[in-house]
Order: structure tokens, then C-alpha cells, then sequence
């Protein structure tokens, strides 16, 4: 770039790009509830239900390396994080259209690998594969998935609604996905310096799934619904639990407090972070991609919560004023930030 | 490609190679009316009307050149292509959600340029941007828009339900964006062997706009609606008249007729055509990218038909034994196959 006037689009970041790029737009259409700002957009299509949509792009080299990604895997994954934000709602997915560019480096057989992941997800989860769009690309994979869900209009969950007092909530566990990168990216860069070498993956089973074939939390969504809880805003964990839950303080207008000895870490992702030197609750901050759900609940519903053994409170919602605080195992009070996963910056 | 089992993915074609990804998927949701084989899936979402759902890519360097595409309009056609599949159901489109992975060559304002075409075409056709995703890529520019609309149970057109004795009519003129994608070719051709010449652009308004800014023609659906007419199969021609005429034909299991002399042509297409030494009807059934509408009526809504300027009745649906044809100028009768665009071949 050579023009100084112009502005780089890393130095805004991926959420500063989007601000900027969808700040004016207003929508006109009666049937919109929710447009940009959520996990997915919330349509009035006249039924009981709300319709709910929501797109995400798999970009090759960026979000995916096809040196260690199986392509079934890699159309698991590429459904399962769209039905993730489905989940994240409080939504049942029901459709997906799929836009996929291709470059002529990829044979038929392969493309056929990455559809049966597309389809196997679509099989667990009873979703349709309705349509889209199959083309060339200069290079590389491209992969675009939209989803179709529906929510009862009354228990849609935006970012939105958190009130001081309420509980901070999240599911399964956190940090394996990324642990799990950063073990597939150590054993291609070993590959790479001797490809006589056998891999070292043993014992690394739970985090490789994790980052190769992640699952959409649907089955909390209906845990929720058997208890008769509704979250006050619920968001999906893909750039880790740090940049979620700064994004909950700021569309609910609060604070967030999360206790970092309350952060639930799997023993394989507590030793594969040691092994990296890296604090385990890190991994679990700033990680992503681990799709757990992360809500925030009633505290009149905290007896109701401890019935779902897969969900762990981790902190509570403060008024605005107190900010977003991490408390860590000492008991210091550090601020909370989001170093979390960015497309548009390096790291 | 090595391994000899293997098969190259430009050996099938477009067409065919998502017939062959997309043969064994079978909806079982109870809201998906239609899944894939369409210009948009069919939903039933619980209202009055049927939701339908569509995506198309856009690529560049395969969809489009940056050297001579400004951005507003790729932006204006992106979203402008999605809304002529909503049309192409007889349906209004509501909103849109947009994907767009971009390389870091790109500057925030350029990125900001897009967005205003797309939102143009929002504004124009009163539709919703409401959500997507936005990333980085390692080069160039993808885009996908996938567009959410609606129609009346009772009135949405597919491609199957065209009968023998119906009329085939198609709106407005074609073969000029493919008049003006050579045109600006040609420019770049000539640019590239001397920088310093002036472009050659005087009187190719028309065409330029035909392939840079095209349109949605619903107000084809409206015209249709006033006059009472239900088509009995529609489709936009995105590939060329020949391969939607031979999609319509496939799927309604019958045989289309088309009249050479019959298909609307524009004078600054003809003209340009003839400088480019090709035959204009050949732009017409080949050239692609016009975004009009081929469908087919009842010859009892034939009165009916005349009374819209914007449409040609161009041939007539047979008995699928006589096959697909095109009765040239000189009443000889060609067999209609498609050489359109194909992203997966070489021209």
C-alpha cells in the first residue's frame, strides 16, 4: 500500500472491520428482528418460530492447513461451526446451502471426502443440505456455509440481556482445540525438517478432535431447555473465552468477573499446554475454536444449572462500572482482554 | 493430478460435477419443500409464504478481473446476482447475509467501496443486509452472498413444471454483458501492450452496464403478477440461454423449441458483436451473465403476455421425444446444446 491516506485493514482488526464496514446499515424490512451484531440474524418469516441465519467462511491457508486437515474432517468442521452458531441462539439448525470454490488441483475423489464430512455432520444433526454455489478458484479451497435454524420467538438468546447478578456459565472444556493446532503445527514443522520421522500423536486423541472435528453444543441447548432454563445471552466460543465474553460486557451494557480456578480445562490440554510452556488457562482465554457455549443465567436458576453436568459456572456479570475482570488463582484481579484469535492480525 | 484413478475435476463440468456431489442427499426435515436443483431452496418456515434461500460466489480472477471491475459495482452485481434467483422463484428477496474473505493487499477503503455496491443494491431492491462473515485470505477476493426471500405457497416457480404446448418467453435483451466482458477484455489486451492509449469505450454504455451492473429483473415478477400470469417454470440466465433453456428442459422432462429470429437482441449488442466477427444470436444462446428471466406460460395466458413490453415469446415447449432445438433464420433445425460459461472448463 503505498498511498499513506489508505487504511490497512490489519491495523483495525477483524471486529473493527466489521464495526466500520456495517456501522450505517439500517435495516427496512418488516420481517428483520436482528441484523449484524449477533451469531446469527433473527427473521420474522410468520411462523411460531423466529428463522435464524447465519454464514461463516473456511478459508484455505488462513483457517485451515491441508497438510495435516483430513478433508472429511474438514466438512465436518466447515457445518459444525455454522450449526454452532445456530446453538449459540438457543436455535435448532435445519438447513445449510454450501458455496464452495475449488482450484483445479483438487481431483473429484477429494472433493467427494470433503462433501461426506459436510454430510456426515448434516446426518448427526439432522440438518438438510439444501443447495449452493460449486466453482473454481485461482487457489486453494474456499468453503462458505449458511445456515437456516429456527428458535421459539420468546427464547431466541442475543449477546444482549446479561444483568448484574446473573451467573457466568460455560460448557464442556476449554483449550483443547487450540492445544490441538499447535500439536498438529509442531508435527508438520518436524515433518517438514525430516519426513522419514513418524508422528508423535499418542495420547493427543481428545485435542486433535477437538481441533479437527469440533461439535456444536446442541445438545446443551436441549439440556437447557429439559431444566427450564433460560439464558439471559449466550454466545459460541470460536476466538476463545476472552474475546466471548467481552463481547456479551459489551452488547449487555455490563461487566464481566471470571474466575480463572473455575475455567473447565481436559487433563490432556492441562499437559499438552505444559509441555508448549503455556499457561493452561491461556490456552483457554485466548485460544478459540473450541465452540462450547458461554452464558449467562439467573442466579434463581443455579440450582437447575448443577443438573447438566456438562456446564461449569465460571463468574458472575457485574454493572458496567467494575469492568471486565479476570480473578486468578491468587487472587489477583487482572483486567480482561482479548488476544484471541484474528484473522486480519499476526500473531 | 499423479494417481491416474484419480479424476480431474474439469472433466465434469460445473453441472456435473455437482450432480455427482449432491446425488445422494435427501432432505429430512419436514420444512425443506425443495433442497438442491434449483435456482433457490424452498422452505416452509411455518407462515403464509414458502422461505427460499440461495447462494452464489464470486471469485476473483475466475468471476471477476480487478483491472477493469470497479469495486462499488462488484459489489452492486454480487449481491444483484443473488436476488435474480429469488426472482427466478417468483419471489421477493428479504435479506442477504455476506461473506467476504480478502487478501491484505486490499485497504479498508477499497473493502468500504464494496460494501457501498452492496448495499446500493440493498437499498434499491429494499433488502436487508443483515449479518455474514469477514476474514482475511492469502490472496484475492471471495465473496459469497447468500439471499433469503419469500414467496406465495401457491406461486413459487421451479424449473420443472413447464408442459408441452407452453410458450417460452424470456424478458429483456441478451448477450450484451457478454458483449461488454469482451469488450473490457479487449481494452485490457490493448492497455497492457501500450499503458499510454486512451480506452475505446465510446458507445459500448449498454454493454458495459450489462456486464458490470446487472439487474435483478423482478420487476418481471410484478409485471407477471399484475397481469395474473403463473409461469409454469422459470429460471435467470445466468450460463446462457442455451444451458437454462436445456435446465428447464431437463427438469420438466420436455422438449424446448426456440426461434433464432425471436431472441431479443439490443443494437449496440449486435453491433459490437459484428465488430467482434461472432453471431449475435450466438452471444444470446452462449454469452451468459444476462440475469433476465427464460420461463414459460400457458398459451392461454398469451393475450395476457403481450401486454409486457419487456418480455419475447421465443419458442414453445414440445413432447420431450422431439428434443431441444433451435430453428435458425434460415428454417433449419439445429440441435440446442450448451457451450456457456463453465467455471470448471477451458475456453
Amino acid at each position: 500500500m503505498d498511498n499513506p491516506s489508505l487504511t490497512n485493514i490489519s491495523e483495525l482488526g477483524e471486529f473493527g472491520l466489521i464495526d466500520r464496514l456495517t456501522k450505517d446499515i439500517k435495516p427496512v424490512q418488516p420481517s428483520t428482528v436482528m441484523g449484524v451484531g449477533d451469531d446469527a440474524a433473527v427473521l420474522k418469516t410468520g411462523g411460531r418460530n423466529y428463522t435464524l441465519v447465519s454464514n461463516d467462511l473456511l478459508l484455505e491457508g488462513v483457517h485451515f492447513d491441508m497438510t495435516y486437515t483430513p478433508l472429511k474432517h474438514l466438512g465436518y468442521k466447515a457445518a459444525a461451526v455454522n450449526l454452532s452458531d445456530i446453538a449459540a441462539m438457543n436455535g435448532t439448525p435445519r438447513q445449510i446451502v454450501v458455496g464452495i470454490g475449488v482450484s483445479s488441483k483438487y481431483t473429484l475423489e477429494a472433493l467427494e471426502e470433503l462433501y461426506r464430512g459436510i454430510k456426515k455432520a448434516c446426518e448427526v444433526y439432522h440438518v438438510d443440505f439444501v443447495g449452493g454455489d460449486t466453482t473454481s478458484s485461482l487457489s486453494g479451497l474456499f468453503i462458505s456455509v449458511t445456515v437456516i435454524g429456527d428458535a421459539d420467538k420468546e427464547k431466541v438468546t442475543y449477546r444482549k440481556g446479561a444483568k448484574p447478578g446473573d451467573l457466568l456459565c460455560v460448557s464442556g472444556d476449554l483449550g483443547g482445540a487450540y492445544m490441538g493446532l499447535l500439536t498438529l503445527e509442531k508435527e508438520k514443522r518436524a515433518f517438514q525438517a525430516n519426513p522419514s520421522m513418524q508422528p508423535e500423536l499418542q495420547g493427543k486423541d481428545y485435542i486433535l478432535q477437538r481441533q479437527l472435528k469440533p461439535e456444536p453444543r446442541l445438545d446443551i441447548v436441549e439440556a437447557l431447555k429439559k431444566q427450564k432454563i433460560l439464558p439471559t445471552a449466550m454466545i459460541d466460543i470460536s476466538d476463545g473465552l476472552a474475546s466471548e465474553a467481552l463481547h456479551i460486557s459489551k452488547e449487555s451494557g455490563v461487566g464481566v468477573a471470571i474466575y480463572e480456578n473455575k475455567i473447565p480445562i481436559d487433563q490432556e490440554t492441562y499437559r499438552t499446554a505444559e509441555e508448549f510452556q503455556i499457561i493452561p488457562s491461556v490456552a483457554a482465554l485466548n485460544g478459540g475454536e473450541d465452540y462450547e457455549l458461554l452464558f449467562t443465567i439467573s442466579q434463581s436458576d443455579y440450582e437447575k444449572i448443577l443438573k447438566i453436568p456438562q456446564v461449569s459456572v465460571i463468574g458472575y456479570i457485574t454493572d458496567i462500572s467494575e469492568g471486565n475482570r479476570l480473578i486468578s488463582n491468587d487472587n489477583t484481579v487482572i483486567e480482561l482482554s482479548a488476544q484471541g484469535w484474528d484473522a486480519f492480525r499476526k500473531h
